[in-house]
């Protein structure tokens, strides 16, 4: 199958470039006193994540530098356009240090307790040093990314870019966290929330790059719209996921969403349509639903056209997304680039 | 009296300068959506406070620009060292907006229900709230940092040192609640931690604008070293004040800091000299304590020399610090921030 072609391209070179990243992630944050609070900043940067951000980034910059990346690139040393190196891979590890802070401070936010599977680091350590892990993250990532030796009109740019980046990240949560409490919420609301709390950084991750190396204002532009578009496509997949995806390959209840109460652009979707959501599923945990229970909101969310609507909109952003990267020099960094749009709307989980 | 002569001068400095950081706050941290969590970033930096870290960067640069400022010195297109010009105001506000953030979470933090005679922001909104609107304000000192029109090379150098205090801050913060649950805490940890958590963003306040302004390093390194010896000096003398000021001028029971167990450079010395700190008073609140047993306290901890040993660090700090100004051309700019760090030890609340 071509989706799984996709996949395994992108898998691998996911996997190429990680290991680079997680040296850089001990190499640029390394352990420091008090030693509690920087164990807990290491500590959702060690339980894993694919690297997605800081892999667009890199590859961001191979495609500008013209660059067919091997084990030996050293990005440390990367080209910019007027040929003067820079810390490319200091950059995405930056990205990948806002990301962390979010999670944390958004774990705390949200009463979660499990990330990736491992307590959340308000739990495994507690509030206060949750906070502080979070907050030294912030800085350390504006540390890193002012200190990539690029052109200094270049890094003073990335840098406005990277703080207005978190400004949205905040914005958007903060209407995630206020919708919870108001029943008429739109799609186009969803969308917006979507978009300022996950889809931006996406953004960032792949136009901060092409600003370093000194890239045109149209570059940098249709990179930060190719980021935007694939990180909303990605966001809006999940939920149609939840509903698809068979619970095996899901690692969890399939339909965890709806029993959970959480509103998604397909629940949004399906209101206005006049579905009673609150009525689909009334098991009130996912370990009590049933497949079959499932089965029938999933019917009832189909007939609407809900869950066409969510998918369809995923896939024009992906289509979108992908046109984007015309302005990209022609060659397997492009491509690549091109593959992770459409992993982040295919993959299985 | 010459001490209250300098307070004079400080406060009539600083309510110079005050109208025009209080307005340029209104300019560059515009109201926005989502109004809740903008409201929140609002809620503390309208809630009052000195300015005196905007104050002391303000300072910095006329003094640099040799500039004898009225109402109508223009900040927002001030001179830098080679002509050129850029916003001064702008590089000020972001420090303050620093400060507010650490208050927020901070208070988060300690479990402070008052900041400011005020609610705290998580008391008067929520948690979640207000850890946002903290990290609203983190990016927003970034951003406006990074829009100064300052010469780049130099923005990329105050951005790192920002970055950098942001990252002491937090150590200095997770240093100060690892304090509270140790009974072995040394007089030099805690004043490492003062050092982190306090001195080291005025330190940042005095050398951002010399950084900015494209002063040598030499000049940079002093005016950091004037901010961070007058901001311990300031932290010291605020656990002297606590025992030894009127409580009706202070504006709280003297000895509050006793009575709450806090931990000071004062108790932590009288600990070491072999005084049973612990036993030093019996009342559990600061309401039920007389005046009578806070004058026994005092009495023990000035035998011990403890109330000297921090009064004569706090003063050995501000002539230190002074002396850095000499990096400065002389003029009312220079002198008013030697009265400011003279201020700082001296004001009675």
């Amino acid at each position: 199958m071509a989706q799984d072609a996709t996949a395994e391209r992108v898998l691998a070179a996911v996997e190429q470039r990680r290991e680079h990243v997680n040296a850089a992630i001990d190499e640029d944050l390394p352990m420091a006193e008090p030693e509690r609070l920087y164990e807990a900043t290491r500590y959702i940067l060690e339980a894993g994540g694919k690297r997605l951000r800081p892999t667009a980034a890199l590859l961001v910059g191979e495609a500008l530098a013209e660059v067919d990346a091997d084990d030996a690139t050293d990005y440390r040393s990367f080209p910019a356009l007027d040929g003067d190196e820079f810390d490319l891979m200091r950059a995405a590890v930056s990205v990948e240090v806002i990301q962390s802070f979010t999670l944390i401070h958004d774990d705390i936010m949200d009463e979660d307790d499990l990330r990736r599977g491992e307590p959340a680091v308000h739990r495994a350590y507690d509030t206060e040093t949750a906070i502080l892990a979070g907050d030294t993250l912030y800085a350390k990532a504006f540390e890193l990314l002012s200190d990539t030796g690029a052109d200094p009109a270049n890094t003073v740019d990335a840098v406005n870019r990277l703080a207005s980046a978190c400004t949205r990240i905040c914005e958007g949560q903060s209407l995630d966290v206020d919708f919870e409490n108001r029943d008429d919420v739109t799609p186009e609301e969803y969308l917006e929330m979507v978009e300022l709390k996950t889809a931006v950084l996406y953004g960032a991750s792949a136009a901060i790059p092409a600003v370093l190396m000194g890239a045109d204002d149209e570059t940098v532009e249709a990179l930060y719209q190719y980021g935007v578009d694939s990180g909303r496509a990605f966001q809006i997949q999940d939920d149609v996921l939840d509903l698809t995806v068979p619970s095996e390959k899901l690692g969890k209840q399939r339909g965890s969403d709806l029993v959970e109460d959480k509103e998604t652009l397909i629940t949004l979707h399906a209101r206005q349509q006049g579905v009673d959501v609150d009525a689909l599923v009334s098991a009130e945990t996912p370990a009590m639903v049933s497949e079959a229970e499932v089965d029938d909101a999933v019917a009832v969310l189909e007939d609407a056209g809900s869950i066409a609507y969510a998918r369809e909109m995923a896939e024009d952003l992906t289509e979108r997304s992908k046109e984007r990267l015309s302005v990209l020099p022609e060659g397997p960094a492009r491509d690549l680039l091109a593959d992770l749009a459409d992993y982040l709307i295919t993959r299985g989980y």
